[in-house]
């Protein structure tokens, strides 16, 4: 059987859904479209590109986009810091600027040798034409725009480099941040990662530049504010402008930050209605983020604690059942122990996910599983792999505790078991006690003396040892072999040979 | 078949639940009367009113509709500032507000004019003495004291205009905001427009209205202290009462932001006793809407993102079943292609939508989807429509991922399926390897030689691209064929020709 | 049938929750006991007592009750307050102390007379020892201590009014709040008001009564400290002892609720340890308190919305559907008609409510609501009452609206429709073109003539106006008929003469 | 059958969760690992150990165990205390902590003589290599460190006892907190605690050490600062460095609340850059903080309400019905009282758990249960025990309140009832009025004939108690008789007999 995609790397095979931020793009309304990870980057062979090209799958190209996404935060770090407080900073940084601008420039050339995921074909498009056609319809022209060096052009032509447009012009900057959140949208689909870890990193980002832009426009109305003690910090401060760039950017972070949690000292307050207007602006804003953010929060914790709540619900419930019926004891145990057990070796939502699946992709499960376990039990001994297939497919696991009861004497004979792992004991009530008749080892038969002459099961059986055991109902047992007739028959004399076999010992 | 709608606009046809507020009225303890949209509205032939009605379907009465809740936007920002800052305010306010008046009046007449939809038989009941009664009994005294000009009166016989008395019969006008009100009921039910984004737009309108009206309140208050020094704005701007109206209003919404989100920076703040209440007052409310906020954004948040924490929670419950049985990687690639794909092709609710459907409706819509398919297909030929049309009924449409198998060599034939769209390989072992055997086209069967001569599948079917594949159950075919006996010797025929022609070949 | 509570009042009947708050003590851990209402109060006759007793459901008790709480929260209201300030306080207050103090004592008596249901076997107990015994080992200690006129008593003996011990002993006096919880308690499952209005009452009641208890506790800390200067009332007004007690409370009030909203103006501020104490356990108490409203809130939001929510993401649904399919414009209408109509007319829960009923309660329904109308119809003429109540009792009602097929032409005959209310019209393909064959009228049959010849559907049928309509599915039917052998051939022939009787005309 | 674990004290077979906290070590990814009890806890017999080890089972150790806590406890509260305030402090503490650290060290020693539970095999390790291995591959390094006493040793070498280096080392004691954490979360999955109040003394726990540090460490920095004037204390209280530990202990607390609820007064704030940071970092801990702690008691309000919701919604949809469908009132008393009764004596998800358990755990509850009241009835009399059992496997218990119908007359014989407590009127329609026929005992059987006969019920059933009923449908009944054709004989002519015996009578 051909694994052709074992050639593509482990790192990514684990990855369905990081298949670059293209899939996001032109998503429009569908939200199918921007949740849902490409199908085409898990099972598509390493697509073959014309030769210019850059696969968006390559290892570099990933590493430089998260080199990218670095510089963006280096950006959005020191867009808002240049623009408040740019008068007072050295030359450094704007060399700095142009240098990062020029790593923008080479992605955005880069962008046009890059194929895309088409979003209704799930196939790569390596047409150099639709793949300019694509970017310059769509984010062409903020890219430019976020990365023309306006700054370093205006230095040329004159010297005036306090004007406040300039500076709006360096907000543009701004725009890059989009890549960090789609990066967040990815990562939050992205298995791999926890999605609280996730989330919170998002909110906690967020709340940071918003406390740090929110810090620097402040401080740029003021430093505007033609009276300088009539302003927030030249109310305390009243020489602020020559005190250290430290000084006043740590005393306007300490504002912002005391004004987004609502702590409001007072000790720094607007002043003047500039600032007044500003503020009820910020405050408005940090109204809704805190709601968001606390919503968020609940979102989280309702879900992480959802399990353990489902636990001690069912848990309770057998408590109060066992109680008010006054069961005994052993009951009681056997069932704290079962729901326990259920709860451990079942996943969340485990049976839902397997019901969704196609018939024939629970088949082959079964059959990897199953098959050579049921081949080697001695009463399909002779039995066609087809029989076995069939009978395979119907087959279902469950898990014993020890000291669980699998089967009670004198019960109808429903169900034919066969132990997969464990240990089970045959027990028969005799003379009024309950006596160890003998063991089921691996890869044996349970209960089939019932089924296959349908009388009720003479015997017991109670797992000694944490017990994995296959199921199938008689009814369904008894179609497949009355479809198979030969196949039936071979069963019939394994059966029959088997008691032979016993009586005579 | 009469597509008597088609001729009302698109625009409309899309708006099931923008019929009017008058399903709103009178809406009583009846959640669902207030909740769901007038039947009425879509299925409804353009009703033939009385010559001088207006129908309330009519765009001009929605664009009327619209224009008045512009103006009821305006009076709501206008009434309280005139209440607080009446003395200093230019004459201008007040012949917008008569204008302003004028149209509500103009409404309140127009309303006698406009049939209403019953609650109980739905119908538009364009009866006037019916539509009067209605209004009349209802909210025609409250619109009346809102519209009428008390100010505008008493100036013309008396000049006091600041008497208090007057101010507050401006506050009726406030009733107007009932218009907003249930326009915020109607969109939120309206699937044109994103829940979320209504939501919070309600909430901010009515945070922003809480702020502007304990603004004007509060400096109401300041401003009628017998002793401006002691208020809470006297204190800070001791000849507050000189200071530009701007100044005043922007200090006022200061205060009250500040107020709102508990920030609290003690600049401002009580003063007297007065004050102090009010703040009391107005502490508590903000109390209750923060809390309101918050529990909405929770809302908000949870269900938005319900759909990617399934998702997670799916792929991460395949990830662990697989890992746990140490399944091959192939089957777990399978897996998660068939959840990433069931994802992305299924909306919401998707399933529970159809099953509440009643049958009828489900038959329309398969035969209308795949009767032609169906009939096309070689088993079909020369059967009659009443059989198709039964068979389609019960068929089911499915999406295979690439590389899916879609039935296993040896299995029970119990489905036929017809492949749709998409590419399906044909696989069987020879000899101990899988060897790809044929191809399947679009619009022909997968699996029939199995369910009709009630053999295990000789071959492995497998997706090669996304492929749609509609399922019938073999034991339904088997009954639609024993209950028209005709048309299943067709089929038998049908069959047997082509396995004549495939061993020719 | 006798109705034997018929003779209870229609008021207590409607409520089946407002058992008195017997039920709610003792309720040990078993939330059960806590939650439900005892189920004696509706279904048991008016309860015969002994002459000297009260019975728990007279509306003279119950308006005794109501008068205890409104006592209740006046003192709720005057205890703190006369802990704080009672130094300033007129003698008034202690006359009607000392009332309020007489009617608790009363209530106490009248206790021992007041029979109690039993938590047990849901009866009312009379025997006087049990109800003593009962009330003395619970709360008879605490409401002798709550009522006892600790204050008044020591006047007779000493005038040392104003010592600590003595204002502590008046706290007891709380106690008497437990009444207010457990109305709560009831009110909450009392479907007759709304939760969100009781929840909220709830919660404002229990802030007001903090910031109340509160501000009298930071006032006392303050009266009592040495230095007038150095308290938090008295560093802003320090003569604060000569002021009036209006003035003292609302600034105490202020600081109360500015601390409570964590808006913390930092006008009044705690000034020396002690109060730092204090307000270091109100702000944790705060902290929680708030947590408790934003809990509560959300909880309210959440589910208040979830009907628009899910009726919104069924239609969503449906739109998503009929767009991805392209189905034609006349079934997404009917589909988006038949999920409004299905929240229309179904409650919440409504399904699941009918799920837990007995067979037995479903069968009287459907008795009650069908009989006459299946009794009447021409198919059933002449059968037995038992027949047509077995086919009652299988019956389900469903509602079409208008346009929408109830069943297609050459349908599979499944199920057998009878028109309740509304209209239905008979469609046939003629010539290729729709044409209306007939008029089904209310009480009417529909689809018989399939189910009964057990041929496909002759006709289309679709309803024009809002139409209820029975439904029981062949099946079934064909069961009775043939467990009923004699009512079988009566329908049979019933049927036999119709047709025979249209085919003449 | 042997009872084995009878020998293991009662205290702590109701523990099936507090295994030690050896299973959380080591969980890893895997959230069951971390979620479930260790199975062994409460199925495995006292283990034997060898000699010289110590149970983790034994109440002696847990004893040793809650006293470390304690001392867990004492050392977070003293060592932030230590690290700001050390300074004044007198020797005092330092003898304790050393004493504390002693038993700390005992318990290192301890740890190699406790086997501990192995994740996978669940059973317990008691190999002295293997326990030494685990544990100094895992916490061994941090506990040495955590308890060393650094302070002690460098006043044996030099007598600077001021150093920061020292007190940070002290800090290392605070990972000694992990023990309350891992307590915390045994709690949380023990049902035998209230969760909601785990939960909560878990976030107050946090809150308070939170406020506790903050205090300690702003504290540290004032203290540190060289201009005693121009830190947050010393502005308000300039000899800071004189005043008492208490008077500054509080104060230090004062500030750290009122930032931590973001009530922020003012009167104490940041002064200097070094408190600007750190209240930055601070507040944007509360932050998360607050959202945090909202976000769990959202949790637990909605969870805790969800019982007394659902219990509303399903009365009010019962009543919604009832009024729509105009039903007489004694059918909406009986629904009402079902709904009742149905929540009082059901337990939360009882159903769900229930259905999770094996066929042969509920067979076992069933025999237990039933057997000996089916076993007594008449019609069962000479039957053999398999058969009973069978029958009792498929029994349901039901509950039905006074006045409720369980049968009606001319109902489908479709279940056999058997009353086991409570009573139950016959009652019969003669010339039209309801007559009552008979009453049923306890243990008797109800609708026997009609079920035995297979004719409509000849009477109509109606509880006039409270009363507990086994239902078993006819077919499952009439399956096991032709299953077990004697029994099915003995049976018929049981019945037969009591008919021949009842009409002599």
């Amino acid at each position: 059987m051909a694994r052709s995609s074992s050639c593509t790397s482990s790192w990514a095979r684990r990855l369905p859904c990081f298949d670059g931020d293209s899939s996001n793009r032109f998503s429009g309304r569908n939200l199918a479209g921007d949740l849902l990870p490409s199908l085409g980057a898990t099972t598509q062979q390493p697509p073959k590109l014309r030769k210019y090209l850059v696969s968006p799958y390559d290892p570099r190209y990933k590493v430089w986009e998260i080199f990218l996404i670095l510089l963006v935060v280096y950006s959005a770090w020191i867009c808002p810091l240049e623009f408040a407080f740019l008068r007072y900073l050295p030359r450094a940084p704007f060399v700095v600027d142009d240098v990062v601008n020029g790593f923008f420039a080479v992605d955005i050339v880069l962008t046009f040798f890059v194929p895309y995921v088409d979003s209704k074909s799930h196939l790569l498009v390596d047409d150099p034409k639709k793949i300019a056609a694509r970017y310059l319809s769509s984010w062409f022209v903020f890219d430019v725009c976020s990365t023309f060096p306006f700054h370093s052009i205006s230095l040329l032509f004159n010297r005036h480099e306090h004007s406040l447009g300039l500076k709006f012009l360096n907000v543009l900057r701004l725009w890059r941040l989009r890549r960090v959140s789609s990066l967040f949208a990815r990562l939050e689909k992205d298995i791999r990662f926890n999605y609280a870890v996730i989330r919170c990193t998002k909110l906690i980002s967020v709340t940071l530049f918003a406390i740090h832009c929110a810090g620097c426009i402040n401080y740029l109305i003021a430093d505007r504010y033609p009276d300088p003690r009539r302003t927030w910090i030249g109310a305390v401060m009243p020489d602020f402008r020559e005190a250290g760039l430290w000084v006043r950017y740590v005393t306007s972070l300490y504002w912002s930050i005391t004004t987004m949690t609502t702590t409001g000292y007072g000790d720094l307050h607007a002043e003047n209605t500039r600032e007044m207007l500003f503020g009820v602006a910020y405050m408005l804003f940090n109204l809704w983020l805190t709601a968001y953010l606390i919503g968020n929060m609940t979102n989280l914790v309702v879900h992480s604690t959802s399990r353990t709540r489902d636990f001690r619900d069912m848990v309770q419930a057998a408590s109060e059942f066992t109680a008010r019926n006054q069961l005994p004891q052993q009951i009681e145990e056997q069932m704290l122990n079962h729901i326990c057990l259920r709860f451990r070796t079942e996943g969340i939502k485990q049976q839902e996910m397997l019901d969704i699946l196609p018939k024939a992709m629970r088949s082959s499960t079964s059959l990897y599983l199953f098959y050579p376990v049921v081949q080697g039990s001695y009463l399909f001994k002779g039995v066609s792999s087809g029989f076995i297939q069939q009978l395979v497919t119907e087959m279902q696991a469950e898990y014993f505790a020890p000291k669980e009861d699998i089967m009670l004497q004198n019960d109808k004979p429903s169900d034919l078991y066969l132990l997969v792992s464990g240990a089970v004991d045959i027990l028969a009530f005799l003379d009024g006690t309950e006596q160890i008749y003998g063991k089921v080892a691996e890869g044996e038969l349970l209960g089939e003396i019932g089924v296959m002459s349908n009388k009720p099961q003479p015997f017991t059986f109670r797992a000694t040892k944490l017990s994995q055991i296959l199921r199938i109902s008689r009814s369904k047992l008894m179609d497949i072999m009355q479809e198979n007739r030969e196949d039936g028959q071979t069963i019939s004399s394994n059966f029959q040979q088997k008691l032979r076999m016993e009586q005579r010992l």
